[in-house]
């Protein structure tokens, strides 16, 4: 098929396929120290530094990571996915380190102390040694941004129904089809260089001669000669897969590239590991590598360039052009010529440019979509009129020095990190999921497990480590605890008897299973302490507790509030003490938590008012569960219990005395979580693994109430009062007092036992 | 503590607690042929024989059930596990085979004839060998039932603590307690010989001695010298419970008894496997064993018999009395007397009883139970004043000779087995739960696993083999499947993109997040043949077929409907092709089923309104999934699909002709279940299996269209519409054509794979 743009106005329905094409994303950049210099540690520990990571890994040098994302089919899921990972990786940095914001390397030191990455397959090292012999170890060093795209293979098998060239196969026809786009690329990859080349100058140590600095800043040093550029003998065609295989393979074995890997072009044919198995797989999608890193864009590439850059790739199919190998090497010449353009000059191939951005319009127009793409296409339309507003343009005019671009860079890149380290909890990209589930995602990042994010609002994900995947649902639901055992702790009373029945103290309880059962009983447990619940509601929904004692009438309203939840309703003793949460993971107990009830500490000088706004200012606080803690309401709960204390809003509470502001103690309400997982007696340790043995359970979060955590245990000095499933474990991880207890890693230790997890 | 009475009335709201007592029954019964003889067969091979089956056992004889119910804390709930185990008994005799409804055995062969019970433990063999000898064997084939009685822990703790006799401990307590009821029970015991004797004559076979037959029918043979009664020269004692063990060893010592359970006493002490064993233990129940099978109970005992032995036991206890050994062995004599009176001739001690029953209708009104007790009590006062009236009376009354009485019997026993047969897939006593439930319980009695119903409205049973516990919900729920599997299987797309990774057939979907995108793409799906169908729900709720193509009104009314059921809705390539359900169990395909539309076939003469009420007869059919299949309703679906065909109601159908009801094939609107497991090329059932494993789900009913079931499975002519976790079992196992499966059974076998299942 020759004629892209006509089928799809016949077919108008398959618009919307044509727009669904697979992006991802791969960025590079050095690791710096907060002074600027080149960081010279080894790739972060916190990291999964194997060639395992799939999202972060290091390119040449030790010091220069890549991150990469997965193939999303939406800008905005590829852009949330580099946010994701940004994130991660900046949050994994050392203190004292960096992200470096642009593709021409800061400052750089002798070559002697330019570490080539120390990665773990031999091959891989040496390949980078070959390199810094035939190029210098300073061109390696630039860093940039590559971009994969594919086609929808659906929309791919109806173009190849309709097509009349007479493929022999759907796999001959989507190699012909994306040959034809690399070369229709290859021709017109100038406007992308000149739209958003990035690197109008360097910093003197980059260049190894003197002679080599431009004598003026131009467009694009990355893709000038200086840049990534084949030695002149290397020989290539693009005409049709036989010849590119047969072409390259003659390059390697003449000795002209070490690999075929080293074949510089901004187009990689993508779908086998070396070129000659595309022949047996057929090319699956395209590698565009020629983008600059936009310094200004805390990702090095911001939403809209992705747009950009993916309407401008359709378009390549769109226009229904179709480049020849002449084309193509003309296509090369004028990309180097536009990168090595003066930066504030217009472009010599600007009529080109505006024919191709015209060419666009047209086609987002007919796609449906101009509304967001008409001011995007505008903008670049500017760029192309006004040099200086391109990134390169605006560089030189916002840089009169190197000095002053390298300061600016160190400030982007110290702003880059507070951002990604101001709310640590939270993923970008992913902060419409459950906060568990944003920090089980950044931790199987960090540790670099393949991420398929099932269902979303479902929260549901798989996550696999080579060739083993497991599924996890609201973040730790997992395929290590059975189906049975969901319902046999979501009903309290059975939980009880099989924890009874194990030796271990649980409060005796009687059950009802109608209100006028339970009404006509009230009188057994007049004076009484005892906990009234519906058999299987969690959270401390419908439950009432009489520490002191019920009355009758209490237990009669008690009763009706609870039956409001269930059919069954359980009086149960109360068991006095202290309630702690433990959160227990394949029998090992790793945190405790003591929750206590909202409150301020006075200071002697503010009211409670303003203590608890002082409070709320915490970034762990929030509302909705969108935090690790919640805001403190001063509402009508809270002036009650102040009232018992002789308190309004605005008395000022002396200095350290505690002033509660709730009665209950759930985070939900303002309350504290404290961690005291390292100061209790082991012995409540050892028995809440036990408990979740006898239940047969590897993720719990148990309840317990202990009179003294600091003595050990013993049937009468404890009485465990609930065990949940899918337990929360922010609060575990970001507790209001106490050390964290980053459980989520745990987590993905247990599931992949097979694998090393570092730090 | 000597006086409960004053002691509970000053503390009302303990006499809940005292009526809260522990209720176990054994039923003894000898299996006969349909002609009356003795079974001579072996114990049924459908029931584990094995001495781990805790609900179906042999006694003395082969041919001797012994069904033991577990103890239960309420009258009805002893009463329904007789009942379902009599039912399980029943359903598993051999097709010629019954079960004697009295406690004297039929008519008995030769003593060489009568096989002694071919059981697992060579003691025990040893054991009714030995009593062969001591005894002969036809005083060993009377039957009867025995009556587990134990009281509540808690109430009895609280007995302790307001004792002042100065027990050392509750078990001590406890022990004394247990022993002065067990002492006035002794004494009293004859009240139930007269009250519940149901042993006037016995055939002649019985009797060794002609000179033994009794000259008129008495009250209870089995309770008469000619019974279950000890050599004169055993002692004994209740008087305390070192002196009752040193005693009972003392006679195996002297070798008066081969065992200490060759002590025929009417109340055995329970809680240690020997006497000596009670010291350590204490006495944790006794065993009542006088009682007299009663012939006209479908179990061999009424509820409200069961009732009476309650409240007259717990009499014994609230009436204050604290009898002693010399009571005892009067008590003894008192009760070989009555059961030896003449049948129809008033007792000596009339008058006695008649206080016991005063005492008795006293306590019920003080306890607040005398609206169901009076009756009782008043019933048991007639019997007292007429002779005629107890079990011992009517039968005499109503079978002038021996002959008449064992052909009434056999009557019994055949009414008996068919009552149990009528609806077998019905458990008695557990009909409230759901039917797969049911099914399964009736198959764990059958294989003796240890049942605990944990929840009943939950349907969350547990069910043990030896040391092994497995829990099961619906049926089917178990520990087997991880929890992961029933959110992947809940979501549609991820279930079907897993299959699809995998390499199976599965129709192409879209997937919309919201109404308003489903609309704008409907124009897609115009004129195609697709299946509308919201995310997450199940049994065809929220789903439009379009198997003609769909029109656009059409698809915008099915979009409504689904997003009315999830936020998100998958429109489906319609799979073409025949609908089988695969019920898969670990990997294996153990039935297939078609389901037809609802339909009638045509005689010629019946009209349709006819021919559905002769449909409906079929016991299987019912309303509201009380059965396995359902009524077929004659409604506004039914009259608009006959319409079609040009008929009404009143139609008469030629012969042969089927007559379809409804368009859909669910059960639940009267559509017919056909087993086609054997009829289809074994590659789909090959198929599901490998899905299921794919899936990784242990426990599944697959739905495949497939085009036809003869033609080997290749990647076009099937597809999978549907997997569905916690699959309906009672259809494969009670289809309405063809071969049912007892996948309830595999599922056991599965659970408990260290067990030998037989059959």
């Amino acid at each position: 098929m020759r004629h892209f743009q006509a089928f799809l106005n016949a077919h108008p329905e398959l618009k919307t396929a044509f727009q669904h094409v697979s992006l991802g994303i791969e960025r590079e950049g050095h690791r710096i120290k907060t002074n600027g210099d080149l960081a010279r540690s080894p790739h972060p520990s916190a990291v999964d530094g194997s060639s395992d990571n799939k999202y972060i890994q290091r390119d040449f040098a030790e010091s220069q990571l890549e991150l990469v994302t997965p193939p999303v089919y939406s800008e905005e899921g590829v852009y949330h996915w580099l946010e994701a990972i940004h994130q991660v990786a900046l949050r994994s940095l050392a203190e004292d380190e960096l992200l470096w914001p642009s593709s021409m390397p800061p400052v750089l030191p002798e070559d002697d102390a330019i570490h080539v990455a120390d990665l773990d397959k031999v091959e891989d090292v040496a390949y980078r040694e070959y390199l810094v012999k035939a190029y210098g170890k300073k061109v390696q060093m630039i860093s940039g941004i590559h971009f994969n795209f594919g086609f929808d293979q659906d929309l791919l098998e109806i173009f190849y129904q309709a097509d009349d060239q007479g493929y022999a196969s759907i796999k001959e026809f989507t190699t012909a089809f994306y040959l034809r786009l690399a070369r229709n690329f290859l021709r017109y990859e100038w406007l992308i260089v000149y739209l958003f080349g990035a690197t109008p100058s360097a910093h003197d140590s980059f260049y190894n001669r003197a002679e080599d600095i431009f004598p003026h800043p131009i467009r694009s040093i990355r893709n000038s000669h200086l840049g990534y550029v084949n030695k002149k003998d290397v020989t290539y065609t693009y005409d049709n897969l036989p010849d590119y295989v047969e072409e390259l393979e003659a390059n390697v074995k003449d000795g002209r590239l070490i690999a075929e890997k080293e074949f510089y072009s901004n187009v990689r044919l993508r779908g086998a590991k070396q070129a000659r198995g595309l022949l047996e797989t057929g090319i699956k999608y395209l590698e565009f590598r020629l983008f600059d890193i936009q310094a200004e864009e805390a990702y090095g590439i911001g939403l809209d360039d992705i747009r950009f850059m993916k309407y401008f790739i359709l378009y390549l199919v769109w226009a229904d052009m179709d480049c020849q190998m002449p084309d193509v090497y003309q296509g090369y010449e004028m990309k180097l010529e536009v990168a090595e353009e003066e930066t504030l000059q217009p472009t010599a191939y600007q009529e080109e440019g505006l024919n191709l951005l015209e060419g666009m319009t047209e086609m987002v127009e007919s796609l449906g979509v101009s509304d967001t793409l008409n001011p995007l296409i505008d903008s670049m339309r500017q760029r192309l009129l006004d040099p200086s507003l391109t990134p390169s343009g605006r560089l030189v005019t916002n840089n009169p020095t190197v000095d002053t671009w390298l300061a600016n860079n160190l400030d982007h890149a110290k702003a880059n990190k507070e951002a990604a380290l101001a709310h640590p909890y939270l993923l970008g990209g992913f902060e419409d999921m459950e906060l568990s589930t944003q920090i089980l995602l950044a931790d199987a990042i960090q540790q670099g497990l393949w991420i398929d994010i099932l269902d979303r609002q479902d929260q549901l994900i798989a996550l696999t480590y080579r060739d083993h995947t497991e599924y996890v649902k609201n973040a730790n639901i997992t395929g290590k605890d059975s189906l049975i055992s969901y319902y046999l702790m979501g009903n309290k009373v059975v939980t009880k008897d099989l924890l009874q029945a194990a030796g271990f103290t649980v409060p005796k309880s009687q059950t009802f299973n109608s209100l006028d059962a339970a009404q006509a009983a009230a009188g057994l447990f007049v004076d009484k302490k005892v906990v009234v619940k519906p058999k299987s509601t969690n959270m401390g929904v419908g439950i009432s507790i009489f520490k002191e004692g019920a009355s009758q009438e209490g237990l009669r309203e008690a009763f009706d509030i609870a039956f409001g939840y269930d059919d069954t309703v359980l009086v149960e003793e109360f068991a006095e003490g202290t309630e702690y949460r433990f959160f227990v993971l394949d029998s090992k107990c790793l945190a405790v938590l003591l929750r206590v009830p909202a409150f301020v500490k006075g200071d002697g000088q503010h009211s409670i008012r303003e203590l608890v706004d002082l409070k709320n200012q915490d970034p762990k606080r929030g509302e909705n569960h969108r935090t690790p803690l919640e805001k403190i309401s001063l509402d009508r709960s809270a002036a009650l219990v102040l009232e018992a204390y002789g308190y309004d809003f605005d008395s000022v509470p002396e200095a350290d005395e505690i002033v509660p502001l709730r009665e209950n103690s759930n985070i939900s309400t303002g309350g504290d979580s404290i961690d005291v997982t390292d100061d209790m007696d082991p012995s409540y340790l050892e028995l809440a693994s036990q408990m979740a043995q006898a239940l047969d359970v590897k993720v719990t979060g148990l309840d317990l109430m202990i009179r003294d955590r600091h003595q050990a245990a013993q049937a009468d000095n404890y009485a465990l009062i609930e065990a949940n499933y899918n337990p929360m474990m922010m609060m575990h991880i970001y507790p209001a007092q106490g050390k964290g207890r980053r459980i989520s890693k745990d987590l993905l230790a247990y599931l992949f036992p097979e694998k090393i997890f570092k730090d």
